[in-house]
């Protein structure tokens, strides 16, 4: 997750963004300011009371997202069109009283994320930031999680963000089980925070305007998504690009070479960490087969053995943890290793593209969408409308199939003209994916 | 704040400290297990008592530190000697709920820290591991933060953290106020919280052991002694080693020759980048002296200001923010802007040394402490005890004068013999510092 978060980090600190740090906790209040969006948290906000062996005056609630806390403050800092555009984000906790069952990373109560928040003078430019923050988070996911089996859609009306004005959302498709998880959202909040927070910027010629504005974040959630994307029975398979050990190197000690070979494992160790950046050398007193397991199941992307052979060869057995081949070269061929780490991305990114690719299934009638989602897949269906009209047939969606409405392709907007909606029979304005929702 | 504490972490991980993440809400018999720690924190803990609009069935503590936490899974993730030493840490935020008056970085209700945490398995290496937390933060707080006015001390019995078998402590001192500032602790936790939470390992032989424990941590706090100690009436003055923006340029843009004076500022800007690693450039349209102003409240170790005639000469003025001496330096010679601001760091070590070494005056009886701490100085004196027998004495002194008992030098324990405690008149055992904290 550190891994993951710096990458995205890099990438908002070069498009300007600048780290702070907000109060977890909001009187009660405040909260209230903006009513739609007290309206879509107040049933999972945890409050706080007491404070000591006191009743508090006021409750406070722990941030369920943090942007009343961040308008509040904004009012004081932003003051004119100098002012902006501003770019801010954390890397925090928020806290919502899930009454659901929780579920590792998936469905937790403390969300660790990376949220972001911009104000801008002009809508134009507004707009183009919400779709900027889409292409991060992609290139994020795509690039450095492997994740390619990805939906990119924008959110129907009946799914938006409390108080967003369009939602974007990133959904990733597990092959395993059929269904997405939501890995990263970005909202255009139009000029509704703003005024309601009382955020107005002078402009040049003296007079005053309402600036617009976006949020976007990322969880632990995306971590989730990507242990069930790439692992296999034996255990995690991490990414070379975030995998916090990059590769092991296990010693095999024949009795009387223990230290020649010690020794080489040492120098094997050494020229991994400077190729590859991170390498360990596994020295504990247990027997190979059970280090090769622990490595394994942990995610480490490469193995190198060093055994008597390899010592007088001066060679290494290196084992990639995707397809678990094995290769033996010379000590002075070691640079294959960055080779095979490329290699083990390129091939994750791969299978997990081939997921969705096979996955997608168009559906006509509600009995193709049930036969899809029984088979594990995604259904691509012509739909009447995102708009809040729309609303009821979703309903019924999951009423009769649990499963859910997730968008309209944000990047590939195919025409629904001459189609019928799936479940009214009104002519259709959209395609929109559907599935079963983690 | 991220500087900081990116120094540290850097430490602590080349120690061997693995990064984690704890949870926030402790549940209250998971809170009460260990009694003196629980009794030590009650009055300022935040109770989370409804979640939605529910009641929750029972209360959840917002941590004021993450011991209790932590120990609870120690137990199930500490099973056998070879599991040891572990050594943990966290960036986190830690609650309390304080009754008194807060300020700035010094009093706060969310505190923002890094806390660490370690197991070991004998109490010799454990003492050893206590001792180098306090030599971390040693190393931080004098060459990083530039904050030589240090007192190193062991706190008296009644001033250990709760649970605590032992507590050292750094103080900065103030010369401003003439208070001190609780900057870093490190605590010795004996095998007080390993019993408590049933932590138990399987020794070689197969007989078990209760291993022993430390936790340490600095706060936020240290931004504010290092602001205290800094800065002047026209704002901060940031040590180099964590100023986020090394230098500021600022172009003089005389008419008729301000694209040529933008452009070689352009360079200038980039030469400082690569030599100092971050450097930005003020296009602002506001006036130079406005710019100087705001860069000089903001703390920024260097300027360069950049004019017609420096375009003409190709020369840059450097003004250095800690003496606001000018420099003119020729182009070629900006390299000298690195030993700037190392000098920027050496003298503000001097200051803040000199700060200290004016301060500390002996006092033999309580109208010569009370005179010191009048004259906004920390006094040494010769004390009874640092053991509980010492307590009523330490209570005298902040009932008549509102200072405290900070504790005995950890580096240079000077001889009490013959001399008699300045409160009781008993023979003395220790010298103790005295003074007002905030």
């Amino acid at each position: 997750m550190e891994n993951i978060f710096r990458e995205l980090e890099k990438m908002l600190e070069e498009d300007g963004h600048q780290k702070v740090l907000l109060p977890l906790l909001i009187p009660e209040d405040i909260l209230a300011v903006e009513s739609e969006h007290i309206k879509g948290f107040e049933e999972e906000v945890f409050w706080i009371t007491q404070g000591g062996n006191e009743q508090l005056e006021r409750r406070l609630a722990l941030r369920p997202t943090s942007e009343v806390i961040l308008y509040y403050m904004f009012r004081s800092w932003l003051r004119s069109y100098k002012d902006l555009p501003v770019k801010l984000y954390q890397r925090a906790e928020v806290f919502r009283y899930e009454t659901k069952a929780t579920r590792p990373l998936l469905r937790v109560r403390q969300v660790y994320w990376n949220e972001a928040h911009c104000v801008h003078l002009t809508e134009e430019e507004c707009m183009h930031q919400v779709m900027k923050a889409i292409e991060f988070y992609e290139k994020l996911f795509r690039e450095i999680c492997a994740l390619e089996n990805l939906l990119v859609v924008e959110r129907p009306a009946w799914d938006r963000f409390a108080g967003a004005e369009r939602t974007f959302a990133l959904d990733c498709y597990i092959e395993l089980t059929g269904r997405t998880v939501q890995v990263g959202t970005s909202h255009h909040l139009g000029q509704k925070f703003t005024k309601a927070f009382g955020v107005r910027v002078k402009l040049p010629d003296g007079s005053e305007a309402w600036p617009y504005s976006n949020s976007y974040g990322i969880s632990c959630r995306v971590l989730g998504a990507l242990i069930l994307t790439h692992s296999d029975d034996v255990g995690l398979i991490l990414p070379p690009r975030i995998a916090p050990v990059k590769a092991v190197v296990v010693p095999i000690l024949y009795k009387g070479k223990e230290e020649e070979i010690l020794e080489y494992a040492k120098e094997v160790v050494g020229q991994l960490q400077e190729l590859l950046g991170s390498a360990v050398l596994d020295t504990r007193e247990e027997r190979p087969g059970w280090k090769f397991y622990y490595w394994e199941m942990k995610g480490v992307p490469l193995r190198a053995e060093v055994g008597p052979k390899d010592l007088e060869n001066r060679t290494v057995t290196l084992v990639r943890r995707d397809t678990r081949e094995k290769l033996c070269v010379k000590f002075e061929e070691l640079g294959k290793a960055k080779d095979i780490l490329e290699d083990i991305q390129r091939n994750l990114r791969e299978r997990s593209k081939k997921m969705l690719e096979n996955a997608i299934k168009l559906a006509r009638t509600m009995e193709e969408l049930e036969k899809i989602l029984a088979e594990k897949k995604v259904a691509l269906v012509p739909f009447c409308s995102t708009n809040l009209e729309g609303k009821e047939c979703a309903e019924k969606i999951k009423q009769q199939l649990a499963a859910e409405v997730l968008g309209v392709d944000l990047r590939n907007q195919k025409s629904a003209a001459g189609k019928r909606c799936i479940v009214c029979g009104k002519p259709a304005t959209v395609w929109v994916y559907v599935a079963k929702k983690y």
